[in-house]
């Protein structure tokens, strides 16, 4: 099972990223520009995000190198200039969705990359260091200080996604505002100066009052709402008492491994459970199936 | 085996982050304060972080919330005022390593903690979306934009670390300027829009040329030089033929597992490894004793 958002078919050309003269004559008739309404994409009748040529780009806009195909083509996509970013649908709106579940396998990772560097870009025109205005660099993958020098590089932010798990039964909660009836694994950012077991542990802790250890990895996968890595684990609770931050969920239960193999082989059962694309799905099904 | 700077003792106390009003009464004749010269922690003969108390903290300075020990008690570190920052060690000079060596198990988690975000408060006292001044909020697990109100959270940057293996030998690399002799695990900055799996077999292939596949997990742990989180994987090598980036290695082998088990152990090798504070060095034991 491949999670979503990954197995991108472009070579992202490191190499390129610092070699401005190389990468300028790739930037030719061959270069292939992401189409975007606003943030959405256009997707063809095949299920492929659709491009066009750098011919329609205006004079000195600002591009980012997705990476480069198979016949060595530049993929590019180009930032709105600032002020004009404001299209964007919700940060992942069902129209969105809808979008990129027509998509072919690998096709929604380049729009996840597009999409997480515009939104980077957007929110990061002036230096965090001095205030001062930033100019990109290194092909769109970094931007740098007018006027202090200071490099910044788009972020990443790893986020636990987990269950914990007793006597065959799996934790669940819902979040405020959720669909009705969706469960889902608990998550949580991953806070500085913590190993991925351990902000498992706080987070579950934190949320529904339940102490875990032998935390196991299972699976990860890019999430561009806007640049989050999802990282999927199973805990294991001391035991199943729950204490709940109803700041963070509105509630939380404990559900046998049948149950949960059932609602997500389509049965009804006491949740709706989180769509095939999201990670979630992926961790359920590994441990439903374990 | 506990990876290095985990293992910390304090609460986070998240809900403290929330609540000012219960904050303020924390920040009482009790707190503690982290013992710091420059960026260099001071510590115990004991083998414990010194703290002092609030009452040598100067009036409106930043604090930020480490935690809560056991007892209740709040422990703060002080941010020191802007253009102030300048008597920090190097990144991770050998001085600061002795010392933290010298530490407690636990301990250098806690310092960890404030060591990043110290950085991190550093290096964004402006906002990265309008260029305005920007206030400490959440404890000091924030900034927020005095004129926008764009809110900043510390980033955590993850970077992939790993060996590729091949017919029983781990192929390992080293980084222009390290010690003579060192050898370690690859490593790289994940990259928006790609999993921990995809993030290995790129860094792999564009620093050695060797292809990898069978990505598995083995270990985390948080790296405050200024604030990465170290992923520990090893991926399975297509075939062994290497061809090295320069610009990123000096030199890449393969070690038989015995060779590298007998290092670890402490005899006389082909390399140096990597210090057992290193998550280099967890992987490469899991690896040689797998």
């Amino acid at each position: 099972m491949t999670p979503g958002f990954t197995g991108g078919t472009l070579d992202r050309a490191d190499a390129l990223r610092h070699d401005p003269v190389a990468l300028a004559a790739k930037l030719d008739g061959n270069a292939r520009v992401l189409a975007l309404d606003g943030l959405m994409p256009e997707v063809t009748a095949d299920g492929l995000l659709a491009w066009t040529s750098l011919a329609a780009v205006p004079e000195g806009a600002e591009t980012i190198l997705l990476g480069l195909d198979g016949a060595g083509r530049a993929h590019v996509v180009v930032v709105p200039p600032a002020g004009t970013e404001g299209t964007a649908p919700a940060m992942r709106s069902p129209a969105l969705m809808a979008v990129l579940a027509a998509l072919q396998p690998g096709e929604a990772a380049t729009y996840a990359a597009a999409r997480s560097l515009l939104d980077w870009h957007a929110r990061h025109r002036f230096c965090a260091r001095c205030g001062s205005t930033t100019h990109p660099f290194r092909a769109g993958w970094g931007r740098q200080c007018d006027a202090c020098g200071t490099e910044h590089f788009p972020r990443v932010d790893p986020v636990v996604i987990m269950i914990a798990e007793h006597d065959g039964r799996a934790l669940l909660g819902r979040g405020k505002g959720w669909p009705e009836g969706r469960y889902s694994a608990l998550a949580g950012f991953l806070e500085p100066a913590e190993s991925i077991e351990e902000a498992v542990a706080r987070e579950i802790h934190e949320e529904a009052g339940v102490r875990v250890g032998n935390v196991r990895y299972v699976a990860s996968q890019p999430w561009p709402f806007p640049s989050s890595l999802m990282i999927a684990c199973i805990g294991e609770a001391e035991d199943d008492a729950i204490t709940l931050d109803t700041n963070e969920l509105e509630d939380a239960m404990w559900v046998p491994r049948d149950m949960v193999r059932a609602v997500l082989a389509g049965e009804p059962g006491p949740f709706l459970p989180p769509p095939p694309y999201a990670i979630a799905h992926t961790l359920l099904t590994v441990w439903a199936n374990s």
